[in-house]
């Protein structure tokens, strides 16, 4: 793909634009199930403009072509969109975001088309109230109803078609028919006689099935209706084998044709009431319905369910991150024997020797994200990814040194792990060990803390930043997201991050996993990043009774972090017990299940300080 | 006032509500400036219901009367309540609140009243909604156009009447006419062209005109439109003295009638688009607006600007702090000489003695609320106030003891001023200091907290209360809240507590003045809170520059934290450290202004640990 197959596409859009009298066309990274990870079909945005970061929002006029995206794309999106005729439209506080530059920019009484597909019920809501505003009271109008894009893109791939398959039952805790009636209980309790979800980690936690339709997520493009007597699987049947249909049966799960889900939705009737996430589903897959059907708009109860773990799953996940711990021990001492013996190696290298390390783990399945692995530079960008075409090698000149970034999980039929440890190479500054060991500092308050039991998440990120901020540091990115149970590695409703809101839903409960990752960037020198996974549990030996309940998190991750990186005199004492009992911890789980190099690696990096 | 009063009142009540066909009455505690004291004539729940708690809202059916309030005034208002055949209805989650109430329990399409003069527009709103989304389809109607009280409380006291006095140049860092041009440079910018303020604290600063028409606050009953060529005073003009009326006109600012403001606001037209602050405005106030006028509710510019203090309202402020501090040891040491030469002293002497104490210091006003002397479990009530029929003398069995809580503060006409110690009495236990030094963690580590320029104030809130639920304890009450200069002792729009919402307005900015107060409060037995005025400000010597600008806390309070009541083992040395630093400066910055006893006691009390 030329910059000039990217001219031609957008040239083609904007005569189809104009053949249906449609002034702007907004091309968002989305699919019908509003997920993180895009099968090829719905690349729309990154077929358009060739633009291939995951998140970013192309939209297209007669006379202007713009996409939108956030600080952590923008080195690479200037390079790829360059030559393009596309501009970068950079997110940032100031900046008029995509909604806000159509409502000031387009013509009175304007058309917007976006596909319906693609476009969430919230999403349509902020358009149309932005749109509603505008100052001329002029209204600018919103069409869903057209898919303009297939008809100019003749060779767009076909729908993935990986097949399902069981979640092991080994690591299963509650059977899809219990599942479904919480579910439905929950239904009854708000008064909902229906439920649509789309969103495919619930539908897979749900059903207890997996799949292989996107990459890094085990799961698979379905919908499903549910009301208090039926339950029905919207999915292409070639992907359903009879083993897999006797189960859903089993639990009282029908199965009809993906296409089929608008259609039945257009049987409700209004004494109905459709329960939706309006993240979640698209407004194109309520298209067919009646007039008049009540809609109810909240969290989906599956989202809120499927975040509590529990004690069996959190008992599978700890081993799963023995798994992990041992890979990673694997790796590190491979990594650094090879590098010592002055082998040249590459971010992409980390990459393949990690999924060599992890695949030989039992369970395996997939990596859980693309893996991060920055080098100096390189990892002062929160999500860079080496990629064939742009990657570092992990060279140092004499005397000098960096600092290489690692962000990687795996997909484990016994769970998902997500982890980021920072690694010196060559000769580490003392700047280098100041900034580390002040993240070290971070991640240390929060895996130490204690907080009251249903708290809204975003509510407890300053205990971790709080030593930063007391240096004047900060990072961009959020504390801490929610993790799935062999499932999304990114997955809701808790999130730990100070600008997030604090809607009820984000209320922390015990057994939710979610990930612990300050960080630091010095843009254009090194980045750190120090990550682990915990989980929420009611404190262990409570001292007190009448202040209500209190949540601490237990440390699940499993995997040294780097002592040769710390400044030593910034710890303090209770800073310093806390590392050494991780590492102890750390030691104690892991070596039966290294030997040699791996074992030798792990015994001298789990060495008190 | 008997109980037999109250029955009779509502007994009145619902006749006139069965004559004017009304269903439900609603009778909050607020007036046409939602102002946090009430003048007598607006306390209407308070005449009805008996109940002397300053929140509360009471509601009256005709088989029913409940008056809703918070944990604080259970106690109290179950004692106020019984017998009157009113119901206290404990405001607390998964309990109905009063809209909740009514909108469950009223008939199909029933009349509720509520005195449009006393009814916020947010407030208005929250009704609208609860009653539109009933469940059966029918809508309650509500009604604001009538004021259902007044003929049946014949001896209603007259509006208070005291004349307004200049704040004194010598405070002033801007004038009234400045003040003025900044609102309407923000009216401008978002393209009001009438601004309508009822907010009484306001009105003082924009006009740097106080009164005296209400307790605490020193406030003039008022109202002011501002348009870009008119500003009027709507106030009874026997307040306004030639000399007052003088400095208005110089400001371009005209007088009115008090009750003229409502036939002023009919006068907008179409073309005008009025800003108006939903929280603190009367939807009676707007009553004669005409149809079609565009209305836009948003916070408003004044209470953003005056939160806001400038580097000379600040030196003004650590004056008024040394005055204070002074007046506290001598408080001190004369009330620890009393109690030691064996007098029998009670709470309420503690408040008359610390008003003697202060009233003795240069510009010195009133009061700035009311004083909270707790002797062991009153003190644990975050809210007590000894009154003449209820209070406890501070009497200690031989060899037993307690702890006494005095939250107190004044206005002077170079600042206002807040502060809560608590003092031993008798013996002290281990279980009392370890709650006070607990307390003591969690005040130093806010105290000596930085953050980013412009966070929402509730989320730094888990930074002092993180060593508190280490320990599994919290208050139920927030940690900060905004302080006027010369104004009020409670202002928005910052309020440090993790229970409220984080909107664009609460933003952290450098000149701000907040509480420090964590607290514990152990039911039955004492309370515990440790509160200092504290000034944002920019952090003195940034040692980064690449992630921010970032704010600290100025301590500006004076007075010594009680010593004798710490556990020292529990305190880190950078705790102690702290302590040690602020007892050596409040000596310093006091030992002129005392001397003898009140000398000997700051000496004393000042002495490092």
């Amino acid at each position: 793909m030329t910059k000039q197959h990217i001219q031609d596409r957008i040239a083609s859009l904007r005569q189809t634009l104009a053949a249906n009298d449609v002034d702007a066309i907004i091309v968002p990274s989305a699919d019908p199930h509003l997920s993180e990870y895009l099968p090829e079909y719905w690349q729309s945005r990154q077929w358009l403009s060739g633009f291939t970061g995951s998140v970013g929002t192309l939209v297209v006029t007669a006379d202007f072509a713009g996409l939108w995206a956030d600080s952590r794309y923008w080195v690479h999106a200037a390079y790829q969109l360059e030559g393009t005729g596309i501009t970068l439209q950079k997110l940032q506080k100031g900046a008029p975001n995509h909604i806000e530059w159509l409502a000031q920019q387009l013509p009175p009484d304007a058309i917007v088309a976006v596909d319906g597909n693609v476009l969430s019920i919230a999403e349509q809501d902020r358009l149309i109230d932005a749109f509603e505003s505008r100052s001329d009271n002029s209204n600018i109008r919103l069409i869903t109803d057209q898919d303009l894009l297939t008809q100019i893109w003749p060779e767009r791939p076909a729908l993935p078609n990986a097949p399902l398959f069981a979640h092991q039952d080994t690591f299963l805790s509650q059977s899809a028919k219990d599942k479904l009636a919480a579910v439905r209980e929950q239904m009854s309790d708000i008064g909902a006689t229906h439920h649509l979800l789309s969103s495919l980690d619930d539908i897979a936690w749900l059903t207890n099935l997996r799949g292989g339709d996107v990459d890094y997520n085990p799961v698979f493009l379905a919908h499903m209706l549910i009301s208090q007597k039926d339950a029905t699987l919207f999915i292409d049947s070639s992907k359903v084998s009879d083993e897999i249909a006797q189960l859903l049966s089993a639990a009282g799960i029908g199965v009809a044709d993906y296409d089929q889900v608008k259609a039945q939705l257009s049987q409700l009737t209004p004494e109905d009431l459709l329960l939706v996430d309006p993240n979640k589903v698209a407004v194109g897959t309520l298209s067919e319905l009646a007039d008049g059907i009540g809609i109810m708009e909240r969290i989906a109860p599956s989202t809120l369910l499927k975040s509590v773990k529990s004690v069996a799953d959190i008992e599978h996940v700890r081993e799963a991150m023995r798994q992990d711990g041992a890979a990673l021990c694997e790796f590190f001492a491979e990594f650094e024997q090879r590098l010592g013996s002055g082998e040249r190696l590459s971010e992409l290298d980390v990459d393949s020797m990690l999924i060599d390390a992890r695949s030989r783990q039992p369970h395996y399945i997939s990596p859980s994200f693309p893996t991060i692995a920055g080098f100096n530079e390189n990892g002062a960008l929160p999500h860079y990814r080496a990629v064939e075409d742009k990657f570092s090698y992990l060279d140092v000149a004499e005397g000098a040194g960096g600092l290489l970034l690692i962000d990687s999980g795996a997909q484990y039929q016994n769970g998902t792990t997500d982890i980021t440890r920072v690694v010196g190479i060559g000769k580490v500054t003392d700047a280098q060990k100041r900034d580390f060991t002040m993240v070290l500092k971070a991640h240390i308050a929060l895996a130490v803390a204690c907080f009251p039991d249903g708290i809204a998440s975003p509510l407890i990120d300053a205990i971790c930043r709080a030593p930063l901020w007391q240096a004047q540091m900060d990072y961009g990115h959020g504390t801490g997201h929610g993790v799935g149970y062999f499932l999304n590695v990114h997955e809701g409703p808790q999130v730990i991050a100070y600008s997030a809101t604090t809607p009820p839903e984000r209320a922390m409960k015990a057994g939710m996993i979610s990930s612990n990752e300050p960080g630091l960037y010095r843009e254009g020198k090194w980045g750190i990043r120090i990550e682990n996974l915990v989980v929420n549990q009611p404190v262990a030996n409570p001292q007190e009774t009448e202040f209500g309940d209190y949540l601490e998190f237990e440390t699940i991750t499993l995997c040294p972090i780097d002592t040769r990186l710390i400044e030593p005199s910034l710890l303090r004492e209770d800073e310093k017990a806390w590392l050494n009992s991780y590492h102890s911890r750390v030691f104690t789980e892991l070596k039966d299940r290294v030997k040699g190099e791996a074992l030798a690696w792990l015994t001298e990096r789990t060495q008190a300080i």
